[in-house]
């Protein structure tokens, strides 16, 4: 973290990214680092290759997001929040061309140090790192930093349901509320507005659900066709995979849906399996309880596949 | 408080009483008390109406729940917890019978005060107040106990999403967690183990859902034959109301199901429309964000009539 902090205090011009597809902990750890950077009076900017999902758009400055870079432009710091791997920033993405120093901030476990400064810790959100940067700092916790950490922590332990949150989380949870975070109406504004078009295909998802014999494991698959016609977005898709994991006796739930670039395999567990592994034989990664990964092939070989390596481990 | 802590020293033989349908609040209270009266050497009963519901049976010592009482059993004390009103211990139920000293634990804002000692406070859960309680008392808070009490907490805040969960709710969840309270496996308990009927009946009722013009007004319609095709029982369908009000601009959502006794009607409003009086109308009845109705017709016939009071309200 010191070193953190010296890399900051000696940049003035500071980009934050994060990465594709981005979710709370990305966008909320992404502005609060930007407030957090304009308050001490760098000059800060803020990149995600995939715009602002609609439900984070409540956030302060989320309008201050942006997708593109000028051609050539050069930053004296980057700052990668939330991101294993340089390539999750964008395919084709070098950030050692746009600032001579890097550094990571990271909650995955197999991160691979990409940056400069690496500060990589496997805990529940990037948000609670965040925290206790910003605390070291001594840059002042106000409302709107609260409100991005807070959505930060909230998203990524499923409203502190996972695994990873600890009482430390709790901890900072509490904190950030007394700093002025609104925890129902933070709530409200991520969980309860929802698209129509994602409850309808939460709905063809769920009213598709297969299951195997035993019932240990459930999935569900999603042509492309089906999500064009119901006018459903990848952003549409979120938390539809934990609902299939909700069913009592379901111990690893898989969504598999077909996108431009493959057939994208979504997995979760309860108690027993360990999905990152499944994901890694694969070819993709994630965590103990949530991973994925990206396969060629049409939907009904990949779904073979990819549940005969499932049934392998749980054998 | 000092007075309950008194009343409890006086006493030996103690009966701990709650709710009729209970909740994670009323169960998680009722054995964190029982558990802690033991601890203390007392000669401790619970006694619920109803008896405990599946997701809270892997709570300790949920099975000493008893839902019947011995014929002139008399005790010592009586500790009512989560109880709004003597009624809701039972309809026939008079707690003085029972014994000399009645004390009533509860957050309910319009609690009628039966006991003779009431500690009455407006905050998320009882397990707070109880918390709190067994804190002054010096019972060290165990296991046991404190996943007894994080149940409340997590229950009766909708999981720290409603308006009540305030930084000492987290405080408290936090200390609880450090009393060994597992918090993932509780929420996996508690909220991930949905029948797969549910789950098939709620991607039903999302798939078919439709909505008014501007949005504001979203419903589903479920026939019979589609529920019995589906293996799906009445408690199926908790929760899935809620899925429809969770969408963006959604000011009321209605369900539509067809039963044996009628076509039941459940409505949900978000900030600006009160449902009760919607329900009243129809002769139904509820809370203003909560309310239900039973009307005799065919499903499509029912529905118009429904849809046309409401589009009258939103005028």
């Amino acid at each position: 973290m010191q070193e953190i902090i010296k890399a900051i205090k000696a940049a003035n011009k500071i980009l934050i990214v994060t990465h594709t597809d981005p979710d709370g902990d990305a966008i909320g750890c992404m502005i609060a680092v930007y407030l957090a950077l304009k308050d001490i009076g760098k000059d800060a900017y803020m990149y995600c290759k995939d715009s602002v999902p609609e439900i984070y758009k409540f956030l302060p400055k989320a309008d201050k997001v942006s997708s593109e870079l000028k051609e050539n432009e050069h930053f004296d710091l980057v700052i990668a929040v939330d991101c294993g791997d340089e390539k999750r920033v964008g395919d084709h993405f070098v950030l050692r061309e746009l600032a001579k120093t890097i550094v990571n901030i990271d909650h995955h476990p197999d991160n691979s140090n990409f940056g400069d400064i690496n500060y990589i810790e496997t805990i529940s959100s990037v948000a609670e790192m965040i925290f206790k940067l910003l605390k070291k700092m001594k840059v002042k916790i106000e409302k709107d930093i609260a409100t991005c950490l807070y959505v930060g922590i909230m998203t990524d332990t499923g409203n502190f349901r996972y695994d990873y949150t600890t009482a430390e989380t709790l901890d900072i949870a509490a904190s950030l509320t007394r700093a002025g975070a609104k925890i129902s109406s933070i709530a409200m504004s991520v969980y309860e507005t929802r698209t129509f078009s994602s409850i309808k295909i939460l709905g063809a998802a769920m009213y598709r659900l297969e299951r195997s014999e035993s019932g240990n494991v459930a999935w569900t698959v999603l042509p492309k066709q089906l999500m064009d016609s119901l006018g459903a977005k990848s952003e549409d898709l979120t938390g539809l995979v934990d609902h299939i994991r909700s069913i009592k006796g379901v111990d690893v739930a898989i969504l598999f849906r077909e996108e431009e670039d493959g057939i994208k395999v979504n997995f979760r567990s309860k108690f027993k399996v360990n999905v990152s592994e499944i994901a890694k034989t694969l070819g993709g990664g994630g965590h103990i309880r949530a991973s994925g990964a990206i396969l060629q092939g049409d939907l009904e070989s990949v779904k073979e596949k990819v549940l005969a390596e499932v049934f392998k481990v749980l054998k």
